[in-house]
């Protein structure tokens, strides 16, 4: 891995990173539902990054590290092993700098996903579905070709990339008294704390994750990275375990993680394609969720949400099999 | 029918509409696709009225009525039949001006559109399924009540309230080269077409419709209303057929009207689901799928389109039966 090891980034690499960036992303709107904030006594505002390019918040650090290369390296292209969000990002990153991007897949990855990235002009490998196998084949690559390694979470720029949604959306909304997002393997809520701590050190930051994937959570009650394996849980997004650096920055600035029910996600999902009109992925439910279960003390609070996408097969939604 | 005949409205009725409704609607954003301006060769502007207060522009028109009566008149309260937009967007209206909607409604209707007019408020009575029953038991609450009828779409004021949706959209992008519009009663198409007209002239309007229920294409073609009898398209929206007084706006104003296969509806909605990530209800759909069609001369144009609504069930997804 060519992670470094570094103290958790600040409010200023957030901020230069949204410099590097900003041509490239869009600056997603901010959707509210009367109906959600009578139900909940509470005003919600949901940074809609399900509208982001490529369908969710990962192009904003993909776009980060591409843009931090230096010529020379840019021109070895970058490689990753993914089979979600990141693999597009990076694919739509790297296209927009016109250098090449390998994304090492899965070979039982959906579709929709293969020809996303394909789409992107991604040069997919297919490997075998393990963790080792993604690695080894990745780092193969690395060696042959001196492409450079480009991690989904656990990587500085990554985590400051993350962090530019919460700088747009505390720049539309400086005075919230909470901010959401959901935890995979935390770049977006480590990148979101720091924002959030040092633009309004008033709003409450708080990760918000799947009972049956609570690594974050465990993690983070217990002072050490406690991974899961495989968890099964129907946020897809959200499988991954903390790494290092993302664990550094979310015990430095985070002020809670909490953990909702599979019913419990799907629900939310449901309640916001219906009412909001916006298609947000499982992942994204899960602070929807949060606020949806009654056990957090949100009346008449001014709450942000972080929609962290929209990538989801219309053929098999999750409603159907209740 | 309380309808009144009387001239077609003008640019000065749709602003008159809008300075009236302000502050009871939604300015509705606009949202693109790089995708599919790339796919299409244009540019398209969504103007995402399914993010509208009731989940469609319909609210625009009833809120034109609801505002435009005296207080004696008000005090009889409302009444219409519907068991589709039109009748959540009079009960919310209602519902804001503190006055009382009988929303007459088929037994037939689904639980989710009964449940949305009673959680607007409305005082739902049911009929037989039938357009003689809907109208007879209609009739009869206006004589026993003296509650004013609001017509879905043949009437001057729910025609300029509908034409405000593109009062805003030509407001953000006054340089457009056509709008689209689906077309059903003729409501939305007529009022499009007002304000376009009087806003920018070189913007053509294009009334768009399912080949299944192409009355208001026959009738536009043959300078005569042409009824269609209980279409069958998926367009659930566009069953009905052009009034006298949408008829009169339509022929003076609009540009052309194309219809479109049900196969191409049910493409475009997916498509918009998959790449925009919003909710579109099958009668959006309608316009996209035009565009799509490949049968118009889009090349290079900018090309507003009113995305109507996103009130659909998700139980029974239209791609689920292919």
């Amino acid at each position: 891995m060519n992670t470094v090891k570094s103290k958790t980034p600040t409010l200023t690499d957030v901020k230069k990173a949204y410099n590097r960036i900003r041509p490239y992303i869009r600056n997603t709107p901010v959707h509210t539902s009367g109906t959600l904030n009578k139900d909940l006594k509470a005003e919600v505002f949901f940074k809609c990054e399900n509208f982001q390019k490529t369908g969710s918040f990962k192009i904003r650090g993909a776009c980060n590290v591409i843009y931090s290369l230096s010529d020379e390296d840019a021109a070895k292209g970058v490689c990753t092993h993914s089979s979600g969000n990141h693999a597009q990002a990076l694919a739509f990153a790297a296209l927009s700098r016109k250098i090449n991007a390998i994304i090492v897949m899965p070979e039982n990855a959906s579709s929709v996903k293969i020809n996303a990235v394909a789409g992107y002009g991604g040069d997919i490998r297919f490997c075998e579905p393990t963790q080792e196998a993604r690695e080894a084949v990745c780092s193969e690559i690395q060696q042959e070709t001196g492409a450079v390694f480009v991690p989904p979470f656990n990587d500085n720029r990554i985590i400051a990339g993350q962090g530019t949604a919460s700088l747009e959306l505390l720049s539309d909304y400086p005075e919230l008294d909470m901010i959401l997002t959901p935890v995979g393997g935390g770049g977006l809520l480590g990148g979101t704390a720091i924002a959030a701590k040092g633009i309004n050190p008033k709003a409450k930051v708080i990760g918000t994750e799947p009972e049956m994937a609570n690594d974050a959570y465990l993690s983070f009650k217990e002072g050490m990275i406690i991974p899961v394996d495989n968890p099964a849980t129907i946020a897809d997004g959200l499988k991954t375990s903390l790494g290092e650096l993302t664990f550094a920055a979310i015990s430095d600035h985070v002020f809670d993680i909490v953990t909702v029910s599979e019913k419990s996600i799907i629900d939310a999902m449901r309640y916001v394609w219906e009412r909001m009109k916006i298609i947000i992925e499982p992942s994204s439910a899960v602070p929807v969720a949060a606020l949806m279960s009654g056990s957090m003390d949100i009346r008449n609070k001014r709450i942000g949400i972080i929609i962290s996408g929209g990538n989801v097969s219309l053929d098999q939604l999750p409603w159907d099999k209740q």
